[in-house]
């Protein structure tokens, strides 16, 4: 599990560790910019496999940027990096692209199926 | 990441695919079960590394049960499995072992330190 991802252990440290988890109640708020650097939005939750423990998708709003306000989007984990610096997660996309990937109203959860996987991550440029 | 990982894949199925996954605004309330069979508590919280995005332990709460209602109890991840009869996480050990596990009162969050990590997975005899 995660303790032996490669990734991970690279970036633990004795002075780290405490900041490298999160909660999953505090997630929300956290900041997302854009692969050119702009805060385009912050996260709300995370959508996580229930048997391997995995987040799957960083679901995002945009607070109103771009006009996307009252939208959720579901941005795969794989198209995002954690930033100390920043304090937040940057999306792999440049800022233009993020109003074409797929959203849904805030009161209309979507069904997760493979069709809407597929949508996703092709949308972020990853293979699904 | 998730994707790719053979126990997730092995489970995923076109049925199944929506419940795979949770929001972490969904996963307080969920039931955890003993080794016996018994319900001993349900979880409140994950805690989620930032990078890996991997859920490193579920945070239990007892409910009253075994007298441990204010406490919250940090389960490794890799000693819960997910059962879907159940509707719930199965944890790797006996229901009278679980008032032996590392807790902490609600009030009173931890340093997520390599020592408070370490105590939690020797107590679930889980290699750190």
């Amino acid at each position: 599990m995660g303790r032996y991802d490669d990734s991970y252990d690279a970036n633990r440290s004795e002075t780290d560790e405490t900041t490298n988890l999160i909660s999953s109640e505090k997630v929300d708020g956290t900041a997302v910019y854009s692969h050119d650097g702009d805060k385009v939005g912050h996260i709300h939750h995370f959508m996580v496999g229930k048997r391997n423990g995995h987040v799957e998708y960083a679901v995002m709003t945009c607070g109103g940027i771009l006009g996307m306000g009252e939208e959720y989007r579901p941005v795969p984990w794989d198209a995002l990096e954690y930033d100390t610096d920043l304090g937040g997660y940057v999306i792999n996309i440049e800022k233009e692209r993020i109003g074409q990937t797929p959203s849904y109203a805030r009161d209309q959860e979507p069904t997760w199926d493979r069709s809407w996987g597929s949508t996703i991550y092709s949308s972020y440029g990853l293979p699904y």
